[in-house]
C-alpha cells in the first residue's frame, strides 16, 4: 500500500475538524434515535458550544449540504458522518504489549462499533505467550514479522511499558504495519508515510490535576 | 473547595505545555535508569522532535535551571516533573458506566503510577449493581449523592454510553464532584469551575483512518 498515491488521490482533513466529527456525530445519533427529522447548525452550535460557521465549514467536507430554514437532513448526516469518518468499514489491528490496557483493549468490544477490529495480541512475557485474552491469541512478539507478511494488518495499537515504545514501534513498522496507535507518553519517532495517532491518557490526567491543584510554588 | 480561589493562588499552565510534560517525564525516567546525570535542551530537542527553545520554556515552569554547557541534572528534572504533574499525589476517583471501558479502567491499576485510585463504580444495570469489578465496589448510579457526602471524591471517570453523558455528568456535579475525566464522544455542557477533560479515543480512531483511507468524493 502506497501512503503517499493515497495522500494525493485523497481529501486529508485538518485534525481539529476530525476531532469534532465524533462530536457532531454523537449528538445527531441522539437526535436520529429521537426520530427527529431536521437540525440546524445553529442548534447544533447551542448543544455542542462550537460556533455554527465552524460548523457549516466542517460539515461542508460531507457530501451534505444544509436546507435553507430547514436545516440537515439527521439521518443522511448520521451516515454521512459515519461513512466519512471510517467508522463503518472493517479494520483489523493488533495489540502490541498485553498489560493491563492492551488486555482491557483486547477484552472491550465496543471499539468493533467503531470499525476497529483486533485479531491479535503480541508480548515479550513468555507467560502470556499462547494464552487467550478476550478469546484472542497472544503471539510471542518475535513472531510479529512472520506473523505479519500472512495477516497484513494495517494498524498496531502500542500498549508496551515506555521504554520498550520506539523499538516494539520500529519493529511494527518494518512489519509493514502503516499505522501506529500509540497509548505511550512517547514519542515516537518514525517515517513520514507512517501515521502516528497518540493516545496519552496520562497527559489528560496531568491536564486534571494541574486544573485542580495549579502549581505550589 | 473553591476551584475560583485556587485557581487565583496557583500557575495554571497552557494545555499544549501540560501534553508536552509527560513526554519529558518519559524520556528522561529512561534516561535516569540508565543512569544517565544530564541531559541538554538540544538533545531533549532531537529526541522528542520538539524545538529546544520550546523545552527551555516549557521547563521554566518548574524549580529547576539548567546549567550552562551541562544541561539539565537528570535525577532532579525526573521527580520535580514527577511533583508538578501531580503523579506522585494520591487521587481518588469513581468509574461511572462500568461497560467494557469502565471495567477495563477499573481492573486496570497502572493509573495509581500516576496517582489515580479508583475506589468505587456505579451502574444503573441490576445485574451488575453489588457485584465488584478488579476488587471494587459497583453501586446504584442512585446512591451516588449519598455515597459522595461520605466520601468526598473529586474525580469522576464518565464511561457511560453517549446518551446518558450529559445527564450522569450533571449528577456527578450535583453531588459535589469536581473534576470529570470524560471518555464518552460528547461534549458536556458544565458550570465554568468545573475541570473537565475529554479522552475521546474514537476522535483518535478517526485520525487513523483519515489519514490511511483520506476522504473518498
Amino acid at each position: 500500500m502506497n501512503m503517499a498515491k493515497i495522500i494525493e488521490n485523497k481529501t486529508i482533513l485538518p485534525e481539529p475538524t476530525i476531532r469534532r466529527l465524533p462530536w457532531y456525530l454523537s449528538y445527531v445519533r441522539m437526535l436520529n434515535n429521537l426520530h427527529v427529522e431536521y437540525v440546524s447548525s445553529t442548534q447544533i452550535s447551542k448543544e455542542l458550544n462550537v460556533q455554527s460557521s465552524q460548523i457549516a465549514k466542517d460539515l461542508s467536507f460531507l457530501n451534505i449540504r444544509g436546507k435553507t430554514r430547514i436545516g440537515y437532513e439527521v439521518s443522511s448526516l448520521v451516515s454521512e458522518l459515519e461513512d466519512f469518518l471510517g467508522f463503518n468499514r472493517h479494520h483489523d489491528a493488533v495489540v502490541i504489549g498485553t498489560g493491563s490496557l492492551g488486555t482491557a483493549l483486547m477484552q472491550d468490544h465496543g471499539l468493533e462499533n467503531y470499525g476497529l477490529h483486533i485479531v491479535a495480541g503480541f508480548d515479550v512475557r513468555e507467560e502470556v505467550i499462547g494464552t487467550r485474552i478476550g478469546g484472542l491469541p497472544v503471539y510471542d512478539i518475535n513472531q510479529l514479522a512472520d506473523w505479519q507478511k500472512e495477516h497484513n494488518v494495517s494498524i498496531a495499537i502500542l500498549t508496551v511499558p515506555v521504554e520498550r515504545a520506539q523499538e516494539t514501534a520500529s519493529l511494527a513498522i518494518s512489519s509493514g504495519m502503516t499505522a501506529l496507535w500509540n497509548f505511550t507518553p512517547y514519542r515516537i519517532k518514525a517515517p513520514g508515510d507512517v501515521i502516528i495517532a497518540n493516545t496519552s491518557i496520562y497527559a489528560h490526567l496531568a491536564i486534571i490535576y494541574n486544573r485542580m491543584h495549579g502549581h505550589e510554588q
